[in-house]
């Protein structure tokens, strides 16, 4: 196939790309390196079937001229990933989840490129009260701006299936944890006892309790899904393991890889920060009725992401 | 209280305007013209409690400089509420539902203005599997673009509640008949019957079902809801009546008023247009629970809407 990849320098993008390229496949892939790094694609570059592409959704023009005529699948997976920090630059998930798709899809429209996988989040059902929450929980109210930016991008990807004949794979994931990772719970932590092994501060009480899916896992089901026939052109996923863990044990199993004991520091409270869910846990038999079944447990991608980092030393003192 | 409403020279807007200057309020109302009719602001302008001002939600700057500080609530009518023909013009829902609610509260948040009404729609359930459809229906998949901007304005909305400690009402309307209505299926049929009585062209088999609700028993239930106690600072509330009709049944009514008997030709389908929801009929209950009830039936709300229509044939040939 020719797949057209969007955030491609990112941990799930370059993910992403070297799988498509092992499958022989033709890749197009564009990020504007605000937060990818380019030595993710390290290995994609050696492959001729591999093109590189610097550039901003947000310049439609560019978009335009860059999506090859004949593409079978857009992997769209550049975003602000900063869940936390939402609330101090407000117009930035609105811009770089919601205005990007926009252009994303209307590039596609002009193009008639049709086939659409869109990583959407866990994060838009809120505070749900339905555990483990299925894709068709009762309507959520939105407790972030991420959230909101992304159910506002599957909003515009529905409508677009509806309207315009675009069939899409919208993915709502859990956390994605190990190799690659380069942003959320485990990177600060280890960020942290870097700069002190003694004392460890942690956000809330410890005791959010969130579920994550390994990289390689999440990477099968996308492919899978595309795999698989579905009943309508539209498809919302849930994707994560039918385990989850608190913030606490996640930090047990990254002091045990690193062989540190800190003192934990807790912020206190229930969440990590405004518009933080203190429970996160995907009812996933959807996916999982494709015959996808997750191989690696939590603990061990914990393990494996804290190795990972270690040996990329680089990535934790990287700007972020 | 000090009001100021966006979108006031509107069919909902001006007659929220009105209904604040009648109860001793201050009001400030701003339209783009784009739609809104200045002949409904003529009442208003008598008042030297309300003052307009011409003015567009995407113009940032301009806002941060009207919204008078020490309002009480916003009153966000403002919508480009041409549902059918969004795919014709994609960005046009996105920019001016979407954006043009992240502008004005940008615009809040600066200004520390925190209580928002906001005027939602029964489109966000697409097509819901429950009927009558309560606020916490199952998730629902979004059919239209109009549909897909306003559920992303009630995401920005509750993320602005969350964060930032605002307070909102957000109203998910069925569509509303009655004095100032100047769009809609009403308003298309007696401008299609002006031309010839004969024969009616209708979109769809006509047997489309719908619930409506009269603008006084909206207006009413808008002002009742500010005034009960909510257990949260988000509310989300459907806003309807018990009933429903037909397309065709509409016409009944219509015709009988005009004292004409066209032939129906119908275009066919079970949809008036794509993403046009086959049946909207909302679970009014958490507004009745405040005491509300609407006072006029759907019957009544079209006869008043045709009579409206007859008194004022300037709007039947106004640009729209």
């Amino acid at each position: 196939m020719k797949a057209f990849v969007t955030g491609a320098a990112g941990f799930i993008g370059s993910n992403v790309v070297d799988r498509l390229l092992e499958q022989g496949h033709s890749v197009t892939g564009i990020d504007n390196l605000s937060s990818g790094h380019p030595k993710f694609l390290e290995g994609a570059r050696t492959s001729p079937r591999f093109r590189f592409i610097k550039a901003d959704l947000m310049s439609k023009k560019t978009l335009e001229r860059i999506v090859p005529r004949e593409t079978n699948w857009v992997f769209h997976f550049a975003a602000n990933a900063d869940v936390r920090h939402g609330l101090k630059h407000p117009y930035r998930d609105l811009e770089q989840n919601t205005l990007a798709t926009f252009n994303l899809l209307e590039a596609m429209r002009k193009l008639r490129v049709r086939n659409i996988v869109f990583s959407s989040t866990g994060s838009i059902y809120g505070e749900s009260t339905m555990f483990p929450t299925p894709e068709d929980a009762p309507f959520p109210i939105q407790t972030s701006l991420y959230g909101a930016s992304k159910l506002a991008a599957e909003g515009l990807i529905s409508a677009y299936v509806e309207g315009f004949q675009f069939k899409a794979l919208i993915f709502r994931f859990v956390s994605i944890l190990g190799e690659r990772y380069s942003h959320g719970h485990v990177f600060d932590f280890m960020k942290l006892l870097k700069r002190n092994p003694k004392v460890l501060p942690v956000l809330g009480n410890g005791k959010q309790t969130k579920s994550y899916l390994y990289i390689q896992d999440c990477v099968d089901a996308i492919f899978r899904a595309i795999k698989s026939r579905w009943p309508k052109p539209i498809q919302i996923i849930n994707l994560g393991t039918h385990e989850h863990v608190t913030v606490n044990e996640s930090i047990d199993v990254i002091c045990e890889e690193l062989g540190v004991a800190p003192r934990r520091r807790y912020a206190g409270g229930d969440r990590g920060w405004i518009g933080d869910s203190p429970f996160i846990f995907l009812d996933c038999r959807k996916m999982l009725r494709t015959g996808w079944k997750p191989r690696v447990n939590i603990r061990d991608a914990v393990r494996r992401t804290v190795n990972y980092l270690q040996s990329n030393p680089w990535l934790l003192s990287a700007r972020n």
